[in-house]
């Protein structure tokens, strides 16, 4: 007799008075699984569930657009391969595993399968940063329930570990790298090397897409941060409200001055209660060299809860990849056939109103000439902004001279306002880039 | 309406065609919880109970010996305060949190509660590495939760994490410093320092007994261990079965050999699958100053995961202390209320025969004489042992002079072997201090 047999044997403690013949009822058979999406994550989904033969699952449909290009000749000749995802929502199955991702098609599909009492899970982080409420509401209505343990951090067990092990904690502030391509990059420009090729390169391994907007434009990784948000701070926020700075501006001698800092740079996403309300952002940021964060590589997702009672706790590991983000998915659905329900905490509607108060790191790049650096100055003290350093490296020619300014914490608002009175001077040659230092 | 009451009225996805009556049954009130242990962790847990008011939950009763000593004025006047363990265990509650520790009488309490349909959360590592098996048989075959978060990592959420996170994979490979006590005293040591000094320190502050067995010995870090391996590897094995190499023998010297190799020393707890066994350790071990391990200061606890599918997963944190471990103690609460069941997957009973095939550190103690390489390398060699690298620092005294042999790597049987070859060597101060490096 195995444990896990056992396990779905055992009521809930809600459970004490209902007659063992309620209970047993379905046990008789496993979950009943409709794949949706067989590219490389849904692909690793049916090989592990293939493979392992996880008790109490069992993989029935596979849904795809053309679905003929795809077939596998390892996957099982009784599981059903279908193009017509109406007809598959329709079959006989318990839960959809959503892997196509994005607002829709994917929403329509899943608001059908809760809506019919089936179970949902999805790696789909953008819906589930905009709906995921109401769609929790959907399964709960009708009886069926809604995972996504592989929508942030993909194989990295954020989501459940913070249900499940930090939900009696008061989580305060969180800091993470979300976006495995802006991390491949930025790791590989840190070992020399400019956007360009970075990006190049993470295209050519398949880390990015060849739009590669909503990666480097910090889209992706303000939906996680947003998911967190409402899971780990209980603050609701409209993930439009989070207003991202893309990595696109980062040029090689960055990452020169970084050092010089002690610091390197990385897609960072931060969320901080402040004032009744949150402070956030995404984008990139000097972290210390000795810094968790500054430790993540390639591809890698790193997550720092910092919590009232038990303090900074950090998960990391790989964040995206068919076979991580499949891990997440088929422990979502064995939590499922175990019945272990997710511990939903309340959250509160949240406007994202307040501001960090963090020292920047502001890069120049201008035509050198006399009076610079008193233009600059004047700029800053105007809004009471105090110069910590100013660093300028030896080696750059003169007509394109690039120096940097950090400055002691200031709120990114005044920094810009102070930065819109340089807006066309004849010697800066772009407009200076502007970054958090994260201490 | 809140999200988490409407938690509580969904049913499983096992439960479909459960009427509604059945399940509504109990939510009438919040989960009745009896504190066993007011001390450090305990009077935390009641904290958060108070302070944050969760839904569902509500603490009752408090027992302790000799409990008016313990009795507090900020605990509501409805909390009953008790020394009579069985008048508790016999009262109206639905949960006993059992947070006295070590086999008994607290294994006896928690069979009793969970003999009588209770559900039970502990931090009692002991007990779970022994009994866990047949206290989680006795909770399913009495309709009760067993529920142990804060067994292991205190507030990191391993447990949860890799339960509700990681079942979809197969953990192959577990390395972890589970003891905070060993990480303080390491990492001071690492900053200078004999062990005894390092070891005052931690007993000044709390972090380390009057007898610091336990800790420094590796038993605490070996029944995390066996924990560990049940969970994530599958393999139950028992916790004697490992044997903990203490971390007293460690010296300043042998910080200054290790950073030497560009390492430090870290209390290591390790396990791995081989030839169809485990192979496991816990002790001292060198490890790179660069990898994860090496980051963990203080009290800092930390676990990687290695999986198959999802490779490395690294969780860390605070790992001990009253509000951490009370954090992991109220999630496992919340989880109850919530009806989230554990994810319990079968374990083989597994002994533990494999051995790593590891590179090692040796220390030799020696007053210094003509011969003693020739010695060292004609013993290694008769066990096909190859030596890596000979290094002596300079600066030490030619009676009592320390030097160091690493070598490939092989097993701990044979290298063992062909250091009693040299037992009894008049040249010899000490027997050779033997560590594994972790590469």
């Amino acid at each position: 007799m195995c444990e896990a047999s056992e396990a779905v044997l055992s009521p809930s403690p809600f459970l004490n008075s209902v007659p063992e013949s309620c209970i047993d009822a379905h046990r008789k058979r496993p979950l009943r699984i409709a794949l949706f999406g067989f590219g490389t994550v849904g692909a690793s989904v049916a090989r592990i569930l293939i493979e392992s033969q996880p008790e109490g699952l069992e993989l029935t449909h596979i849904f795809n657009r053309s679905v003929a290009r795809k077939r596998v000749d390892w996957v099982p000749s009784n599981v059903v391969w279908s193009d017509d995802a109406e007809a598959v929502l329709a079959a006989d199955v318990d839960v959809v595993v959503e892997l196509v991702g994005g607002l829709e098609p994917a929403g329509g599909w899943i608001r059908s399968a809760l809506g019919t009492g089936k179970s949902v899970v999805t790696a789909n982080k953008k819906l589930i940063s905009f709906a995921g409420i109401e769609l929790e509401q959907l399964a709960l209505s009708h009886g069926g329930h809604l995972k996504f343990g592989a929508a942030v951090a993909g194989g990295v067990p954020v989501i459940p570990g913070l249900e499940q092990g930090l939900s009696g904690d008061r989580i305060d502030r969180i800091e993470g790298i979300l976006n495995g391509t802006c991390n491949f990059i930025l790791s590989r420009m840190q070992e020399g090397g400019e956007y360009a090729t970075a990006l190049a390169s993470a295209q050519s391994k398949g880390y990015a897409e060849a739009d590669p907007t909503e990666d480097v434009g910090g889209f992706d990784a303000r939906a996680k941060l947003a998911i967190l948000m409402r899971l780990a701070m209980r603050a609701a926020v409209d993930p439009e409200e989070i207003k991202p700075q893309a990595i696109t501006s980062i040029a090689a001698v960055d990452f020169s001055y970084a050092r010089e800092l002690g610091c390197t740079i990385r897609q960072i996403a931060r969320a901080e209660r402040a004032e009744g309300s949150v402070a956030t952002a995404v984008g990139p940021m000097l972290v210390d060299l000795h810094s968790p964060l500054a430790w993540s590589r390639g591809t890698e997702n790193m997550v720092v809860l910092s919590g009232h009672y038990g303090g900074d706790v950090v998960f990391s590991g790989h964040g995206a990849g068919g076979q991580p983000t499949a891990v997440a998915v088929v422990s979502d659905l064995l939590a499922l056939a175990h019945g272990s329900r997710r511990v939903l905490v309340p959250s509160t509607p949240t406007t994202v109103g307040a501001e960090f108060e963090a020292p920047h790191y502001i890069r120049f790049m201008v035509d050198d000439k006399p009076g610079i650096i008193a233009d600059v100055t004047v700029a800053l003290a105007s809004e009471q902004i105090n110069i910590r350093a100013i660093v300028q490296k030896p080696g750059y020619p003169q007509h394109a001279l690039p120096f940097v300014v950090t400055v002691e914490p200031c709120k990114s608002s005044a920094l810009k306002r102070a930065l819109e009175r340089l807006r066309g001077k004849d010697y800066l040659l772009e407009m200076p880039l502007d970054l958090q230092i994260l201490e």
